[in-house]
């Protein structure tokens, strides 16, 4: 089965190729001469990844999957959600975001750690229109001090359940294995053999 | 295609059927000998409804799909949300709930209206596994006078993009045809159809 991702994220293609496995043919936006620009208006992920997908599918032919992703912290109301890119302003850096995200907590509580997940939905569409949506979290916590230099975004200061280590300080594989991501591609590529099994 | 509803609300079952049409045989909880507990402990409508799905889908071989709703008021940051049913309680009324909202807007906001929406979402399952969820939404305002004696819920004070009148004024055939409710079932029986079709 081919699917066109839409990303022009080169490592994204990758992880979703990897857990996938060969049965399925991925590609991405990189392949397509037509730039995609979609306004994040959604309230939710789901939503967001939808308006990616559906928009892409209207360059393709193929199945399109497209993701929206982030972190959700209980004590701040679940924020910054699907702000996570954005939550210290349109061209934050992660080092913003972070910053913002910790005198937050500041601002709420004394306490040194705060329970939080990371969430990704993934949107599947074909000929501009929606056919579903599934998702997958990885639950933790927050940290007051950052550590470890992999991955990006809020990694340095996630440390995920069952684990002592930030997700940035985690060896690479390890993360690829149980982040949100990771477990929202298995649930892809259990729907997509369910659909394959039907044909 | 056979179809089983996690739910044992027979006006609910009936509005499925009829958006579904003939080709989809429906059937609901009522027709189990076991009874579903489920908690609704997610952060999201498709996280409540993923849940009911998969716990149904223990108790049955068919496809199983379960739905959660709410009402999402902009100025109060997306409340009472997945908390809707409950929002002024764990057995609170109809009555008690839209007063309560009518209080909280009251303390953020003098306008006479408020941007709001009601979202279902609607997750479908088998065999104990998650496969997928869709969704649909109605956007409209909450105004502070309730009118009208139809539906449930914030049905007396939501009036929906390109009406006059409240949900609970509207006739009923009105409502079931632009609810969030039915174009989830819409975006339900689209994808039932791609997979009927792959069949």
């Amino acid at each position: 089965m081919n699917l066109l991702l839409a990303t022009r994220n080169a490592h994204k293609t990758a992880e979703f190729a990897q857990i996938l496995g060969g049965e399925f043919i991925v590609s991405d936006l990189r392949s397509l001469p037509d730039a995609l620009e979609v306004e994040e208006t959604g309230n939710t992920f789901e939503e967001n990844a939808m308006r990616k997908a559906v928009a892409a599918s209207r360059l393709t032919k193929m199945l399109v999957v497209a993701d929206d992703s982030g972190l959700e912290v209980e004590a701040l109301g679940g924020a910054p959600g699907i702000r996570s890119a954005r939550y210290a302003g349109e061209n934050a850096t992660d080092a913003e975001n972070v910053a913002k995200l910790l005198a937050k907590l500041d601002s709420v509580s004394d306490a040194p750690e705060a329970k939080a997940r990371f969430y990704c939905a993934l949107a599947i569409a074909r000929h501009g229109e929606a056919i579903c949506t599934v998702a997958g979290e990885v639950r933790g916590k927050i940290i007051r001090q950052a550590r470890g230099n992999n991955g990006f975004g809020y990694d340095p200061v996630f440390v995920p359940e069952g684990f002592e280590e930030t997700f940035a300080a985690l060896p690479v594989e390890t993360k690829n294995a149980i982040s949100h991501r990771a477990r929202a591609i298995a649930a892809l590529r259990n729907y997509l053999q369910q659909l394959a099994a039907k044909a």
